[in-house]
């Protein structure tokens, strides 16, 4: 396997030392996620697709990749502190979970509405919940008063290099499983998986392409990779209950650098995309999974991702988690 | 990995160089399905589980891995003539796959009430339904009639050793990932899968345990070892629609001489624990499926698979398919 460092002509961080380190630290706690493909699916996206499954890991979603990197980053003293969060989603699990494993205690700050199913997976992990109000202001508060009375430390969902690197080992194992890919296609919402991937799978070989994939009605990361600057988002009316956080600097940087592309889907290219996952391919994905499939069901998508004309495209897609309500 | 032969001293059929013979000949046409571990439902067994995800395998069951053997052990001669079979569900999709892999006709004879998911899946693979009445006097009649007209060759459900090669392989392939396995469970209706199962697992270690599993309301293969002779099944009123079949000769020659025993299951069990795989492992399995993990989740169960006293036990599972209508 190719080990080139595209990051050491340039500062960003972290670096493929730095990467390769994050893996060796989380290896033994995690699941190698298996990587699926389905005739049935190349055959709708004209394509060969390989799924890394990351919905079969362990709390249902790659985050707890970062932050067991983050945890078991933390020096003896530091993780004596614990840990805090703010997060509605797979992130809250995640650091509930590693915190679990190396001991220590996590609070998280979730809003008041979050999905029941997430607050208990929280709770079952050890976590410690402090609900704020369902907006930007009451979260930061509540955050800083618990980082505060707890001499906790901050686990950010994204804007932190150890997140980062630990991200980046899911597309670093989908490239060293299948290392003639295109392109890898990847969510992206605050950007820690995307650029992440953009680090993982450029390191294994770095012609690969890597696309971000956002749902229209939360496309910051396309407008804001177009602009130049970081663009607010002005609602995140989306199903896709993964995808409603912003990009933040750190991510941002990598980006501008590293990534191919950004490709936009509607609410019900989600949803079909969904379904269709579930009903082909027998796992459960949740909708931000979908996200990362749906262009390529698109001919626009594909032709997008695909670099050679005439060729049949191997794609990978990371079907970053499946935390999903089911009804009976 | 052993290659010991528990067959070389028994009449047994097929023999270990048959199992053998059928894996080479259908690994290029197959997935190697993965075989996932859950900490969650380990903890709620008390007892390390090993997933064998057939749910995960082309057409959606292990079905395509008996009937791919079967068609492609055809001779040039028998192949021109096509494929019949007689099935309501996934062997029928598995044989009109396996036979448009080689090229030829299938002819499938289907219950006219048969699931509209299932009659879709064998005309999307090509194969030509023929409706029978929902009785077995009308599905014989109307099979024998088929094949006299077209002469076809017959590719049955699980009463042939082709077959039984075939699925052996899902067990084989589980104990080569996992050899240290106590035992092996896996779903029983026609027995095609368990008979094959204690072939292919008891081929590469001996004394590994193989235990089938079934619906108190469809205990036919239980009550026939105990008596030992075949038991008809006077109703098959059970959710797991692939197992309302009853053991044949052949199964049930292997089955009095390989198998350790059988589990019998409530349909709630069935239910409960079908909604707890796909929640918790976030795949989605068909209640048949559900049968070989229910036992497990019993004191009695984990107690009747369990070697040796005190040690925590470590236990294979077949998912044998994810073909369910999915309600959204």
């Amino acid at each position: 396997m190719a080990t080139t460092n595209p990051a050491a002509t340039s500062p960003i961080q972290p670096d493929w030392n730095t990467i390769v380190a994050a893996h060796e630290r989380i290896r033994p706690r995690i699941h190698r996620t298996p990587v699926l493909t389905s005739e049935s699916m190349n055959a709708l996206a004209g394509a060969d697709l390989f799924f890394k499954c990351e919905n079969l890991q362990k709390t249902g979603s790659f985050k707890i990749r970062g932050a067991t990197n983050a945890i078991f980053s933390l020096s003896d003293e530091e993780a004596r502190r614990g840990v805090a969060t703010h997060s509605s989603g797979n992130h809250a699990a995640a650091v509930a979970c590693a915190a679990g494993w190396r001991g220590i205690p996590a609070w998280i700050v979730m809003p008041k509405n979050a999905p029941k199913v997430k607050c208990r997976a929280v709770e079952s992990y050890g976590g410690k919940i402090t609900f704020c109000e369902p907006n930007v202001s009451s979260r930061s508060e509540t955050a800083a008063r618990i980082l505060a009375e707890t001499g906790a430390v901050l686990v950010h969902p994204y804007d932190d290099d150890r997140i980062i690197a630990g991200q980046s080992t899911a597309a670093k194992e989908l490239m060293e499983e299948v290392p003639d890919l295109e392109a890898v296609l990847c969510p992206v919402s605050g950007g820690g998986l995307l650029s992440g991937s953009c680090l993982g799978a450029k390191g294994i070989r770095d012609d690969v392409r890597v696309f971000g994939c956002e749902p229209e009605r939360a496309d910051d990361a396309y407008r804001s990779l177009k602009v130049g600057a970081l663009q607010p988002l002005e609602t995140t009316d989306t199903i896709a209950d993964g995808l409603r956080a912003t990009l933040a600097p750190r991510t941002f940087a990598i980006l501008r650098q590293q990534v191919d592309g950004i490709l936009l889907v509607s609410e019900e290219e989600i949803v079909a995309t969904m379904k269709l996952v579930w009903e082909r391919m027998k796992i459960v994905i949740e909708p931000s999974s979908a996200v990362a499939l749906a262009p390529l069901l698109k001919k626009e998508g594909i032709e997008q991702v695909s670099g050679r004309a005439g060729k049949r495209a191997r794609v990978g897609i990371i079907l970053s988690g499946g935390n999903v309500e089911l009804k009976w």
